[in-house]
């Protein structure tokens, strides 16, 4: 390899609200760094580089635009799914190779969650296979919070604020009438609850709404449910209760599949409302009381009005880390956050480069030791350990009322 | 009437994000006031009135809290619906103006939408039938800014800029996949559309998304729809449209309705699963399509991370105002928002009280002449009529990373 060879970086998987602050550390490392000579970003992924869609990142993003990408939600190089092959022997790694070699590439930066990791990996193992020279490295990101080897993931903290604060707005506004009434608020989370045990931070009193939370990691019973419900209206007028969309009963069958026995649509295909619509439906049907349920949806990953300032802060280090971990020559790692064991209650973070591979095959659980034995709550441990990640608050600089963000358009 | 009577205010109908900037401006002008001797808060509106739900307004929120109080999204003193009856001679009426006598009120202010002007209306009518000597005044409120008289209501400006930013942050989200999508964002309004015309704001240049918007002041007609996005989304690849929950077609049945064709759930009940999601399987199901709906629902009249500065002015104004035109003995008005014809193109307010017996029965649409001619946009007039309402942004105190709020509780 020649003294000074060019980073590229892209962005993949589902957008969060920092995945551009990431992106704003690796160039702001990168455009500095005297390892590396120029800065590329590729749009779309892997997808959009194999189809030549790259920028000139250093000319795009000029240094006085570096604060207000970081602040910008969603991906602003643009994203994509994409999966490579697992034959390493597929012409794709060659004809890949090829226009890293025509952009003079030494470092590749991947920012994304388990998928982009697996990119990472077989590109590195390919590398290997073939002595490139370059070096992967991957920078972790996903509000499911759910990759291993890492505290935590970011993009969480902010998505863990909203809906936090969110749930809590939710909780006033059920709570401004004198009446009965049921409020189901549907949060992301297929496999990992991370983020539907975030709601427990909108809490503010023993006994305060959110009363029931459930999570993927353990089976939910309907008739538990509905039992626990008219208790809880009986006793305390307005209920909250958060639940992951990816709740399931013991035999692994989604709650949000129950509404498809109803039938079809005009289209043929099934009625898939959601489990928050599902258990509204139910409530109302067994009980006749007030029931209404609320998905959070995308908005909950692509907000920008309630950041996390340590996450922004984390997300756009694990940058910096990265481009340090790839001149370092570190190929086929990820920066994962380290929490210092601090005696005196101080949150710290140590970021480390960790072998991508065990990291993309792998996904984090809730530990079950932070879940209540009924399974409809979190204890302290997780309070603990979510509390220090939504802290800190960031302006967004505005014009006319609107967010100013940049944009590629 | 004695010197100095004591006045009590209540909030009714649905919460906004600043219905208590209008109670924080009662307050700070009524216990300052020297016409004004005390002032009582009623807890869930008359409805709680009729209970003795009565609070020292002074007392629980002291000045040290009022501008906590201001900031702090849904009804501080809950809510109520309640509609009182028609009949004048119900003893419902006898039973009200006791409870004030024993309370020593001279001055009764209401903050809320249609309903609550009716309820301000009928105590005035009863008022003058039996010479009670007392004074009501309403104070306006609602996200859907229907109500006639008034340039605008308080509320709307901050639920538009919520409605704006968000759909403006779902546009980047649709965007980051190079492949053809469409989103459909639901947005609250069943008889009116300015909150969901409010949209218009998130577009940043000509042919940005949301590239189509629709309105409960039109027609629908989901043939045309389907041409238009299929169109579209050739064109553009990532589509946007805006639709309020209101919306139906020229035989005047709901969209959301249509679901309804294809069975009960459950419970027996009707699957109405929201027009937006109605129209995502349409899309799907005609053109095969990525599609998704996003329900905006309650957040957006709750939420307090986007408050509009102007409108969190001018709902403290209002309320400031109320008590005024209280203390002038202007019984039976609802203190109304007047835009000056400002040929600068500054944007000022003057606050006139007007008859509330007009206003309570009427309800107003966004005008024809601001909708584009085939029904899916809004013309340059209702930008320059909304564009004000969202400017100013608010930061809302927070500890260790959640808003602080004030609560009854």
């Amino acid at each position: 390899m020649k003294a000074r060879k060019n980073l590229i970086v892209g962005q993949s998987g589902g957008p969060t609200a920092v995945i551009n602050a990431s992106l704003s550390g690796v160039l702001t490392e990168a455009a500095q760094n005297k390892n590396i000579d120029h800065v590329f970003g590729m749009v779309n992924g892997i997808e959009g580089f194999l189809k030549d869609q790259v920028i000139d990142l250093e000319l795009a993003v000029p240094k006085k635009d570096r604060w207000n990408l970081a602040i910008t939600p969603a991906a602003y190089l643009g994203s994509c799914r994409f999966k490579l092959p697992a034959d390493l022997n597929d012409p794709i790694y060659a004809a890949l190779f090829e226009k890293f070699e025509q952009l003079d590439i030494g470092y590749f930066l991947y920012i994304g969650g388990n998928d982009s990791m697996d990119t990472v990996d077989k590109l590195s193992k390919y590398n290997d296979k073939i002595n490139g020279g370059l070096v992967f490295v991957g920078v972790p990101k996903t509000i499911d919070n759910d990759l291993t080897e890492t505290d935590h993931t970011p993009g969480y903290g902010s998505a863990a604020k909203f809906v936090a604060t969110t749930v809590r707005e939710i909780t006033m506004d059920a709570e401004v009438y004198d009446k009965p009434s049921i409020t189901i608020v549907e949060i992301m989370g297929r496999n990992s609850g991370f983020l539907t045990a975030s709601s427990i931070l909108a809490r503010r009193f023993e006994n305060d709404n959110p009363r029931m939370i459930y999570l993927p990691e353990t089976d939910f019973d309907c008739d538990i449910f509905v039992e626990r419900v008219k208790k809880e209206v009986e006793e305390h007028q307005n209920l909250v209760v958060c639940v992951s969309e990816g709740i399931h009963d013991a035999s692994g069958k989604l709650i949000c599949e129950y509404d498809s026995e109803v039938g079809l649509d005009a289209f043929g295909h099934k009625m898939l409302a959601g489990c928050g619509k599902y258990l509204e439906r139910l409530v109302h049907g067994k009980l006749g009381i007030k029931a209404r349920s609320v998905e959070l949806n995308v908005v909950q990953r692509c907000h920008g009005s309630l950041l996390s300032g340590t996450d922004v802060e984390e997300a756009f280090e694990c940058g910096v880390k990265g481009v340090k971990a790839a001149t370092f020559g570190l190929t086929g790692t990820m920066i994962t956050m380290n929490r210092a064991d601090n005696k005196k209650g101080t949150y710290e973070i140590k970021y480390l480069p960790k072998p991508v591979g065990e990291i993309s095959n792998g996904v984090k659980p809730v530990p079950s030791e932070w879940i209540s034995e009924n399974g409809s709550d979190l204890k302290k441990e997780f309070l603990d350990y979510v509390s220090p990640l939504i802290e800190g608050e960031i302006t967004i600089p505005s014009i006319k009322g609107m967010p100013k963000y940049l944009s590629r358009k």
